[in-house]
């Protein structure tokens, strides 16, 4: 029950290196619902995403795609909802949207807003839970099917390595490899991630990163090469997966969690010559960039998912409070897929 | 005049580091011609190539594509030469060839050898000289003309940066993007390297990455980013111009000079997430792939070349003996264009 308020989490202050997101940088305040002006639509929050982008803010820098954030500001974040009031033609009440929410119960819209991670989505065909549409069927599995398919272009026999195959993208990536018939592979942190991403997710094998020895495992699992990885983190993992591609291998660029924040970036992978031997392209992916193609990608992603081959793998905290450590949760490996606050409880 | 007999460079030891490639490494012999057996061709050299390949066998490594060479043998190379006897019913006595001549007067072929750099290339339309054809019309612009169009795919107008342009592949690389429409920057070292890249080659600018900041002159040259960077040499020069690489670039990885032969290798690109921001993309490139369409580059090189479009680029040093300077010539930047070696005057 909200009460007729809006609760928010507004960013206090910059977290400070190595420091955990938790409910300490912010505070929980309330205001009035506010009225959406002419043009406008008012849309009550259902559940809210996570990206690592959010911790960059609460550093106080910019992301790759927005600016840094000021203290005192509503925590910046992407969720999904229902229109509960509307001044917009195009905007009907009750239909359910994909949008810049914020972290809070109530937000206004313009219909029109710009600017890649802005853009007010309608959700076609909504699925129950609405969390879905953040998750096995939203812009992170937006990024794996385009990234997998369209740059990858995988073939059926291909051989599939994903990085970070416990994670949000990576979980979904495995899933549509094995749709399309590749042997899978997915590299993760930990034993029991691993082996949900084989027993859950499908994968044919797992490597856990923490404890095994990525190249040895790497060169026994795939003796003639990587036909396509996956790549969510960076860093030595992707030098590694480097070293074994194929020839004529494909390298996705989605993600570099690993080594993202860091100042000066760390060393680039001294692999990367192995793309003239093995004639091996790597390339970076924006899922931004295939706005226009996301219904094609939601209507595909929920055949596989109603016909029970793509697994959901939302990873659900319960409230607005919980914000905090569901984005946490995408540093610290507590999470298994795609991190998510479900706000229907409350 | 060869008096009968074949004169031969053999590799006597291996080079040390940081010894310029010299006589003092080989051994000048002579043997008796050669009688070519069944099936088999003489072929009579009159040029040969340089490869960066060339010292990996003088230090005692393998190459990319070959193991390394025993000393007592023949030092290995490409040539150009004409068939002089022949047992082979589709090699006939007259016909010019390009083949793994080594460093000698004479040579046997069966005309069915294997692997990438043994193949006999038939040469369909023989120029004078025919040092041309392991020059602007030989691999080296081959790989030029692949890269640059199959992997990089210039648009007119578009902005393409070469690094090593005063070098073989390089100075092939300028001309065919200024031949395309686009706008050329070359990367040399030294001002009169960069004058021959701007006056001979026709590059739009030149910078001297010895005396120049290269990220301030590639930021001031290249307002709008890097469309195509076409590397030869790694190092920072490839991660300078991943730093500046345009939305949907095009980083074709040709070669790694600066770097090849360090063990263990330097650090990667740090600037590689580049690809991700810009979604672009870094591809390596194997001219050899692309030997069944050798005949079709040569045929638009050469006619470039007849038009005055292309214009030769061979670097010419006399007689067999002064190979090892023509191969030294490719690390001292001693060369302009490609380095080759006329035997037709001896």
């Amino acid at each position: 029950m909200t009460n007729g308020r809006n609760r928010q989490l507004r960013f206090r202050r910059c977290i400070t290196e190595g420091e955990p997101v938790s409910m300490e940088l912010f505070e929980l305040g309330e205001e009035d619902i506010p009225t959406p002006g002419p043009g406008q639509f008012l849309v009550k929050t259902e559940a809210l995403g996570t990206s690592p982008a959010q911790r960059a803010y609460l550093m106080g820098s910019a992301s790759r795609f927005h600016p840094p954030l000021d203290p005192g500001e509503i925590m910046r974040g992407r969720g999904v909802g229902r229109i509960t009031l509307s001044n917009h033609p195009d905007y009907a009440v009750g239909e359910a949207v994909c949008c810049s929410t914020g972290w809070q119960d109530y937000s206004v819209h313009q219909g029109d807003e710009t600017g890649m991670v802005k853009t007010v989505q309608k959700i076609a065909d909504p699925q129950d839970p609405l969390y879905l549409h953040l998750g096995t069927l939203g812009a992170s599995a937006f990024a794996a099917y385009f990234g997998l398919l369209d740059i990858g272009q995988p073939r059926a026999g291909e051989t599939v390595v994903v990085s970070a195959a416990g994670g949000g993208v990576g979980s979904i990536v495995a899933q549509i490899a094995r749709i399309k018939g590749c042997r899978v592979i997915g590299i993760a942190g930990g034993s029991d991630k691993c082996a949900w991403v084989r027993d859950f997710i499908g994968a044919d094998a797992a490597i856990d990163y923490k404890s095994e020895d990525l190249d040895a495992r790497l060169g026994a699992l795939c003796p003639d090469g990587i036909d396509i990885y996956f790549d969510n983190v960076g860093g030595e993992t992707l030098n590694m997966a480097l070293k074994h591609i194929a020839l004529r291998g494909r390298a996705v660029i989605c993600g570099l969690i690993s080594t993202e924040y860091l100042d000066p970036p760390p060393p680039g992978p001294s692999n990367y010559f192995n793309l003239i031997y093995k004639r091996a392209r790597m390339q970076g992916l924006v899922v931004w960039d295939y706005v226009d193609q996301f219904p094609e990608a939601e209507a595909e992603l929920a055949a596989w998912y109603r016909a029970g081959d793509l697994k959901p793998t939302e990873y659900v905290l319960q409230g607005l409070t919980s914000a905090p450590d569901a984005l946490q949760a995408l540093f610290s490996g507590a999470n298994r897929g795609i991190t998510v606050v479900d706000m229907t409880g409350e």
